[in-house]
């Protein structure tokens, strides 16, 4: 049996993943559930997207958001961007951390950004040189790695090639997300097993949505098969709020429970993670589908 | 790795531990859910359970649920019971099948059946001379085999103590069930690890409940771990009606969909369970938790 890793890092999305479907809530609450995130003990945070307004409203206060960050120190912040003048913007913003998002299904990218798989992996060198221009690092984030509403399955080629062009391009770090929430435990093996060569030493994550259930055991199975960074959100924000139990980003006080009793260690605080989740649901009005949040971390003892 | 099996076994118990904590609902919509599950090609049910009435009072039509069994051919029903009585009762009423409910806690044993561990484990030889005498398969189902709410963590001894005494009385088959829904993926493959040697070549299942979220991803660590028999229900019926997003069991279409991607066969047609999980909740009447009811298979492609 492969060794489980003493540690996962988690990166908190609730600012952005979470929030980015939800009507747009005031700047100030959004700044109470940072927060709330902050004081989980999480050290890595996705906290907006520097992406058009009018097809994201609930994240258009983006740079007044991160003129507010500099108030938690000791967290990594970064910032979702979609072309080279978001991460510009991004970077004027404040942000020291920026992520590039390439859908590996040109459905998806079409349909998100206007571009092709192709046409938006050519871009990379660009960003990248924005980004380290300014000292910043830059993520490559891969969408619908597994699936696309639009195109079906993603062929595995389709991401490898888009890890070899972040790779070439000395990209900071790589990550690979079941955007649309349907990655089972074998088939995140499998890609992940198929990634994890052709990136050398540059750090690899993955990202699930809890859609169909099997968001915690996809990401556990990325856990067991080398993954060592994951993005969740307090309460599972990110899920429709016109559809009862809907989920979105797999939940990070749910995340923290199954790491934590299967002795991996993370940086995340269990009751304020719990809390924090408290806070989120409290800001979207309406039920999170947490379960933490709902029943409450097990019985301790021996 | 360890191979992945090619086929499991699925007991769908929507009917028993689906039903028992809902308000009683009429044996013709029993009837209809059961004709519902039936058509999805599951082999295994549990049907209800031969306890009080008054504590169970969902399942007091346990007898005249019995009597309309024969209309269902080609599906195994089993009955759970909690001594010898109630093994008689379900011989009586015709029953196949019996599960001896033993908890591995003394705190939940005696909360659930007034006596402690050891004197419910007194009680096998008992129930399997009832059994067998009437020609009736007879399987200990060991509840709290992770946690329990009054005694917290349980002391894997306890379990194996259980399986020793199940295997040298002649049991038909084993199963451990998270009862409370606290179990992880790693704390899952301790434990079949444990009792998988122990047991021989009797059959051994594994329950689990989503209440903390985890019930995928422990059901999938169990099914790698080696074993090849789990329980679901339809919906993931069996949560509190009064929580919303609460969880029963493993939702059999969640369950399903989950195996299905990861190239394991079982009995179960995906579409016709998510059909049947339509039904549980028009018969219960509130919302339940499964992911796969409100959103549906994924695209299906190469």
């Amino acid at each position: 049996m492969t060794a489980l890793p003493k540690h996962v890092d988690i990166r908190d999305v609730s600012l952005r993943d979470g929030l980015q479907i939800e009507d747009p809530i005031p700047l100030a609450a959004k700044l109470e559930l940072l927060a709330a995130v902050a004081a989980t003990g999480v050290k890595e945070m996705e906290a907006t997207a520097f992406v058009s307004p009018s097809k994201v409203p609930a994240l258009a206060d983006a740079a007044e958001l991160a003129a507010e960050l500099h108030n938690f120190p000791g967290i990594e912040f970064s910032a979702l961007v979609a072309s080279p003048n978001g991460a510009k913007r991004a970077i004027a913003a404040g942000l020291g951390s920026i992520e590039y998002v390439v859908s590996a299904a040109d459905g998806h990218s079409r349909s998100n950004v206007g571009r092709s798989t192709a046409e938006a992996t050519a871009q990379i060198p660009e960003i990248v040189a924005i980004a380290h221009d300014s000292g910043v690092t830059v993520e490559v984030i891969i969408a619908t790695a597994w699936d696309c509403p639009f195109d079906g399955p993603t062929p595995p080629q389709r991401v490898l090639d888009i890890v070899a062009a972040a790779c070439v391009n000395g990209v900071d770090r790589v990550a690979i997300a079941d955007t649309i929430g349907t990655a089972t435990p074998r088939r995140v093996s499998d890609l992940v097993t198929l990634v994890r060569p052709q990136i050398g030493d540059i750090p690899l994550g993955a990202h699930f949505h809890n859609t169909r259930g099997a968001g915690l055991a996809s990401a556990y199975a990325a856990v067991v098969a080398g993954i060592t960074r994951l993005d969740a959100s307090v309460g599972g924000l990110g899920g429709c709020p016109f559809a009862p139990g809907a989920s979105g980003n797999i939940a990070l006080e749910d995340l923290v429970y199954l790491l934590r009793d299967s002795g991996i260690g993370t940086d995340v605080d269990l009751q304020a993670a719990i809390a924090a989740a408290g806070v989120a649901q409290t800001a979207v009005g309406h039920p999170l589908p947490s379960s933490l949040l709902r029943v409450g971390d097990r019985i301790l003892g021996t």
